[in-house]
């Protein structure tokens, strides 16, 4: 076996935790060299996972370390895009979430910089690393539907997700939606031309430019239709769903069971429903982040790079103005 | 027994053949006592189903015979106003196959006629007979949901059912989407303030104006969104399908298989797909004539009037407008 | 059209109810002409369903009557054979519920009077008219599993269906696994020649002699296996599944869900379940009575006529005797 | 963290070398030490799964190597039994893969050697360690379904499974069926007092004394009966699967699909089925084996251990003799 890949991790909440026990325990090829996080607890927690890492309250220690080649950032979105230009200028390769930047010009100049110091950028789109979703991918692909001509797609994440004023500024859009924005492009190998959003909010609390809810359609360069539904109040689990549809017929990527069992009695059948996305992606998680290690590895270009991000952040962005304005927007392709 | 009701059938299309059978064979209160139709051949067809039914290529003989109580109008979409206003000086009940216009001002006019005239007048929303959409709604009207947030509903005909030139001026909307329009008002029991279409064709020949794919968001008056997805070209049969979720859960009503047989093998594992319209809701075409035989003979009013069919009319109207102008087109509560 | 042929019903409980209302409503080609029952408010019910039925307390009048020229008899099982025998002696064409008879030798001097007098004779095994078990039989028989290697059949009848002193016998053989007899016989195309049997009793009161909970094994002639359970005490509803597997795969016909509906909450996810027999095999139990009415119209033999039923009586009492024996049983090969 | 525990590896065929990658790599407080295996390279490649780990061709440099705490047998059948003896006596604690041994009297030395020496002992009945079946035995013991009657278990291995010869001595019953019988142990909480068993072998080449499919029927204590059909000629994958009725419903564990994805096409509807044994107990493998790091770790005394073990044993034994003798076989309570 090679020497492993030495990663820090910048952000210890709970996905970042996440990735630090992949990287941990089930990676072999890469090694948990150092936690970072402002909170001394989460960065302890997480550096304790494997022997010998180090842990502190500040990423620079982390980017100031030669002995680390690649960093995993989990710290929250607003602090992506400047962490990805710090890491790029101390030339470490990049596994970030999603998103990549909160605005499309920050995402442009942390983009900037992985070119400009010729690092590996992978974004947190884990969807695509799901075997039901390349399957689908594969079958549209291969024509088996022909071309696609209507999509629809869903996220619900379970009710106690959600926290007061999380969802200011539309932050559902960049949040959850740029998944289903990010997978449809994947799986439909098409490009979006124009969005309409609508949106609402009903959590607790004044409402004032909050959203928990939302509807979106959008229209691809083809005449192509897809809607999008997201919620963040589902009681009954994590519910993400996507269909796309061609005149050969429909490709279905749904929600699991949790597990295998049905009851029977004299109210009818009853199972479970997947509640956790861990529970329900925990697989394709652990997956991504195999393939960003070897990608580090192997010196080459990770799949699910700046681009891809960029695109789906410009479309979660026109979802926002759409709402904003209450007209449909218009989306130039992406370069 | 009573007296039944003698009905006579305007147009004996595929649905009004449908009708008739009801009436000739599984309604004992109801008797088919005529047929009409342009089509001689297709108004002879009908006739035959009952022994002593009599057969014309015009409906004035159905509307000048007195013993004759009922009619029900199958007849082309664009002719139905004016046979409900004809009807209803006639002072026969009417059953009249959704649309009711294919404008609202003539839809105003035929409603008009209805009231000044004392008939009554049931329109042919299917759904609302169906055990699985009374089973959601009566789940959604006792609360069990909460209020509601989120719908998705879906609408997909088999690709053989589309004909050239029949997706012109948008006539997907009052057509397919006025059964989903409908089915959520009366699935949320909720008004739609707003609406926003995009749509598409993907069928042979030149699209102009044509439309056989569209998308469509609803905003409720209680900020509730709802997104419909409707196309003409399932390659794998009939799909409706609906979702409606609030804070405590979801409803989902389903496509059935046709039959209970799964198939294992090598491949995976196979299982048939609803595919014509009659397998899906044939029951409920029966119920919805069983309800409308029952009110003409008990002289009560319809419970799918001549309000909640110009409410859905207005909405598909408004999803064309929507269509045409490209922005969200508001919709004001029905009177 | 022709002349309808004129039925007689013999036995006018809830399965003599349905097949009239089959025979007065739903079939063209029939006429329900009279009704029989030795509970006079059963004979008048069943005639009132069609026009000009006369009713009796006793089928001598059925049997008398010239102008009737077929019966169906859904009288108590152990009046079958001989009402057969009268049956075919008065020249009538009979459908008979299943069982045939209660022992084989009663079943055989029915069967030798349907021969020598030249009527037809159909038994009721509604699973063959079944769209789900007949696509089923189709995929075996064209050998699309290969070889049938194993089988796993189930009845369950709601808990409610029992009734104290109902089991004595082994009565559950002949009354439900007979289904599963035949139907493992009609999609196999196996004949059995070993069963073995054993069998409990759950319900309420003196357990001596009765049975409502059985468990079956049969071996074909070609070394395939199958097993058979079978409940009259399911809290859920009416449960028949059935499994047959092969080299290539394996096909399950399995119980539908009532209604499309299916309830997502902080408990999980819940759909109903086909209740009861009608619910499940209604469309069946039309289906079986045109396939009568047609051979009768047309002269020919009806498909699950007397072999097929006595088969099925022969391991229904094998089942019987290896309860008592606490043995395998053998079982010839039909003649 | 505690001092790790270290364990060596005995057989490190395709079970073994499953078990040998939860240690090394999954499970924390777990150390792989050493890897035994006639095969030189399979003790390799086992052993290369972690670091410092040491490979044998004989298992006796493992049970002497005093830093090693517990050894996990994954070697032929024939052997486990001598295996435990071996173990027990130079103090090993031992995980075993089913069966115990391959006769009674074997699993009976086995067992008084395991007592004597005092050292712990669980066996590989992994679908107790399945979410699934624990939350239907949950159910069950709750008494949610009321006293059990009925069960209908099956376990279908792939077809690529079998190897010719494999099947001699009925080892279906012992490899196999064991697991069904200790499932249904463990889901009822009872104990089978009767057992009858049929099979057959549809495999290639001469069947002398070969079986690779099974039907059993079980008599527990209370009268419940149990059926069980097995086999090794799935052509459509992994199938386990059972169904636990009582008077107020049923639980069923079923076997999941691969992926969340289904296909419509105008054939129907498609998805995948669960192919491997490790799909879909992979989970369940590595909790059985955290339940043994802790159980020793912690001093007590493992769940699944040697008296349920024994018990399904006999229960396979009896499976084996009713087969020979053709007739059902009593069963002794165990002790």
């Amino acid at each position: 076996m090679d020497e492993p890949i030495r990663v820090g991790l910048i952000g210890a909440g709970q996905m970042g935790l996440w990735h630090a026990r992949c990287l941990a325990h089930d990676i072999q090829q890469a090694e948990l060299a150092a936690a970072a996080d402002p909170d001394e607890d989460a960065a302890r927690r997480a550096a304790a996972l494997a022997p010998g890492a180090r842990w502190s309250t500040s990423h620079e220690a982390i980017l100031s370390d030669p002995s680390i080649r690649a960093v995993v950032i989990a710290s929250p979105d607003g602090t992506h895009a400047r962490i990805i230009e710090e890491a790029a200028q101390a030339g470490k390769d990049v596994f970030c979430e999603k998103p990549l930047a909160t605005d499309l010009a920050e995402a442009d100049a942390a983009l900037a910089a992985v070119a400009s110091h010729g690092v590996k950028l992978q974004v947190g789109f884990q969807r695509r690393f799901d075997p039901a979703y390349q399957r689908a991918r594969e079958i549209i692909a291969a024509g088996e539907l022909g071309p696609v001509e209507l999509a629809v797609a869903t996220t619900r994440d379970p009710l106690e997700s959600g926290r007061p004023g999380a969802g200011k500024n539309a932050a559902i859009f960049i949040q959850t939606t740029i998944h289903d924005l990010d997978s449809l492009r994947y799986l439909t190998g098409l490009e979006v031309v124009q969005v309409y959003a609508n949106a609402s909010y009903f959590g607790e609390g004044p409402a004032e430019d909050e959203v928990d809810t939302a509807a979106v359609i959008l229209r691809f360069q083809t005449g192509a239709l897809a809607t999008i539904t997201d919620s963040w109040r589902a009681a009954y689990g994590y519910d993400v769903q996507v269909e796309v549809m061609g005149p050969k017929g429909k490709i279905q990527v749904g929600s699991d069971r949790q597990t295998a069992v049905r009851r029977f009695d004299a109210q009818g059948v009853h199972h479970d429903h997947v509640y956790w996305y861990i529970d329900r992606f925990g697989q394709a998680y652990r997956r991504e982040m195999e393939h960003f290690i070897e990608c580090v590895a192997r010196g080459v270009t990770p799949d699910v790079g700046g681009a891809d991000a960029r695109a789906a952040q410009a479309l979660a962005e026109a979802a926002a103005r759409s709402l904003r304005e209450g007209r449909p927007v218009d989306v130039p392709l992406p370069a």
